[in-house]
């Protein structure tokens, strides 16, 4: 409970809040919050904090709330508590709302998310209904915002496909915005699950729709951009997945068209790797595999290898060296693809530079590794 | 005159021609294929071979034969010659012959090739045009293959901004290839040249538009693929040009087009950057600086760097070492470009991996360099 009173009197995505949470337990500070007599904007809330109308209101409408250590927690989210800020919010949820049929957990479990502008051309909606039905076909979870536009058509396909779809609001879940979206998100509801950070009663705001732009991010293993313009919230989304390791994909379109503004320029800079139907997503975000799932309670460094990075990871030899384009070849990766994944090893020390110039086995090894909670907190999580 | 006959006996990017003319020069070549009682191809054509009816083809048509060394000689063709062999071809042409008003070396100072689909949609050729207009309002010259399709919109938006275009042919410049394109091949002459390895009198074939697309490449700063569908030859010219390193460029389109589909893989695989207007070619290609053009004669390491490698190398510390974040700031580059950039210069030992992980200058520092020709044939080009 102590999580959830937080999460009623802390705006999500707080700095502090990750601070302070490596310091103690939840317990621990919402005793310290609601005990104190500060006049910061904590206490003056947790001073006048009722629960019963938000138990009511979730209650009445069938909303549940998770905790890490839930099973159907989904355990992705706390890859935030990795990540650095963007624009001066981070760190993983304190919990999380739900509301829906679905099993959170287990549909995020193999989840793309699929993202744009709310002034959408029909071109774009046409492909994002197309890339999230194709990619429910595979099997896939799609995850969106809700939101007008490419969400609304990311949703429809995944819906029109009868498979699952989840929506991530900014707002509390016992209304839903936009009201012009009550129709779609009942479905999304029946067919998956709506998730809010904001407890019920709370509406959404500008910072809550970036701070969920977080969790779209989170809860997925990569992110497709389909259209944004110069000013969408949808490049917000792309550096919240960069930020915490999600692939970032976008979908090219008529250089003449400024929906498609964003995802040429992230593409173009080497942010996001260009997609063009949900083939070439499921390239790039392979299925959670059983083998993650089982190292889980104990993450190692080699579990947080993107695809590339543990395909070259693999190519390496045991012993002696193998030059840039021999591990290309053999990891079945073009040369830049191979060259971002040996950056990646290498500042993890997972691979090094031989004498010869080539490439070997680095200093570190499939070592366990801790996350900066399960250091600072001394906790067990 | 040697030069000539050769180039009349055997086929454009012969991958033999290139190994017999590091161990001979061309007039010794000769000699040898002329004065061979052999029976293979190259001595049985120059047995037969009668250089009156072509040269008077040239004359009536107005065609010169150039060789290195002569003002008008683009040395930039000379990158053939240090590139691996693409499809059984390889090395620089023998000379080439050029039809028309402008200057074949100062026309491609600056130049940027566009090429693309024969099978090209609507959207590709106003693409085309308008980037090929843009090119030249902005002092670029637009090289292209002068065939239906996307090579005829290059050349019309060059032409419409009453910019110089240069098209490369695959037959002799005695005739006009596609003959459909007479009109337009003529207005291309007027406005600046046409070129072709092949001599007069010789029809273009499979083979040769093969090669012929070798030096759109190497003719060019880069290349941009507008739109190619699978089974496209503008796969081909993109191949030349990352043999000789060039930049490499696409456009998007619709992912519903067939004709994009070349482009879009060349950019997902890493293989081209996404360019949407001319501006964004010309930040990829720099006109060529005067600095370049001093130490032509002694061509040293540092100036066969291309612009992303140069900015990094600078970006590198005289004393110490620079982490690969800080070398992305400070050359102002995304950090895929930056690492392709840190492999180029890593191959070539100009930067070396520091005890901390960084990056520091190499053991090979910003010396001269000979070709592999005067390295083989001991000549001072």
């Amino acid at each position: 409970m102590s999580r959830l009173a937080l999460s009623c009197v802390v705006e999500p995505g707080d700095l502090r809040l990750r601070t302070r949470l490596r310091q103690h337990t939840p317990e621990e500070l919402w005793a310290s919050v609601a005990g104190s007599s500060s006049v910061d904007a904590w206490a003056r809330r947790a001073a006048v904090l009722d629960l019963a109308p938000i138990l009511a209101a979730a209650d009445a409408v069938g909303a549940r709330f998770l905790v890490p250590g839930d099973d159907e927690w989904p355990e992705r989210v706390e890859d935030l508590d990795r990540g650095e800020p963007v624009q001066e919010s981070v760190g993983a949820p304190l919990g999380l709302w739900v509301r829906g049929a679905g099993d959170l957990g287990r549909l995020v479990g193999d989840a793309v998310g699929i993202v744009g502008s709310r002034a959408s051309t029909a071109y774009g909606d046409r492909t994002a209904t197309e890339m999230a039905a194709d990619l429910v076909t595979l099997g896939a979870t799609v995850v969106s915002g809700g939101a007008f536009g490419i969400d609304a058509a990311a949703h429809r396909g995944a819906l029109a496909a009868e498979g699952p779809t989840v929506a991530v609001l900014a707002g509390g879940l016992d209304d839903f915005y936009p009201r012009a979206h009550t129709a779609l998100l009942q479905q999304v509801a029946d067919a998956g699950v709506l998730v809010s950070e904001a407890p019920p009663g709370q509406p959404p705001s500008r910072r809550r729709f970036l701070t969920r732009n977080r969790l779209i991010a989170a809860l997925s293993a990569g992110v497709v951009i389909v259209e944004a313009n110069s000013r969408s919230g949808a490049r917000n989304t792309a550096t919240w997945a960069t930020s915490i390791g999600r692939h970032v994909m976008a979908v090219p379109g008529p250089v003449s068209s400024a929906a498609s503004y964003t995802p040429h320029r992230l593409i173009r800079e080497g942010e996001a790797t260009l997609v063009t139907c949900a083939a070439d997503i499921r390239e790039m975000v392979a299925p959670m595999g059983s083998e993650l799932a089982l190292h889980h309670s104990q993450p190692r460094l080699l579990d947080l290898l993107d695809a590339a990075e543990s395909a070259v990871y693999e190519a390496l030899p045991s012993r002696g060296s193998r030059d840039t384009g021999d591990l290309a070849l053999r990891a079945g990766l073009s040369l830049p693809a191979t060259l971002i994944a040996l950056e990646g090893l290498r500042t993890r020390q997972l691979v090094a530079v031989a004498a010869n110039g080539g490439w070997m086995l680095g200093a570190v090894q499939d070592r366990p590794v801790r996350s900066p909670q399960q250091e600072a907190g001394g906790g067990d999580g």
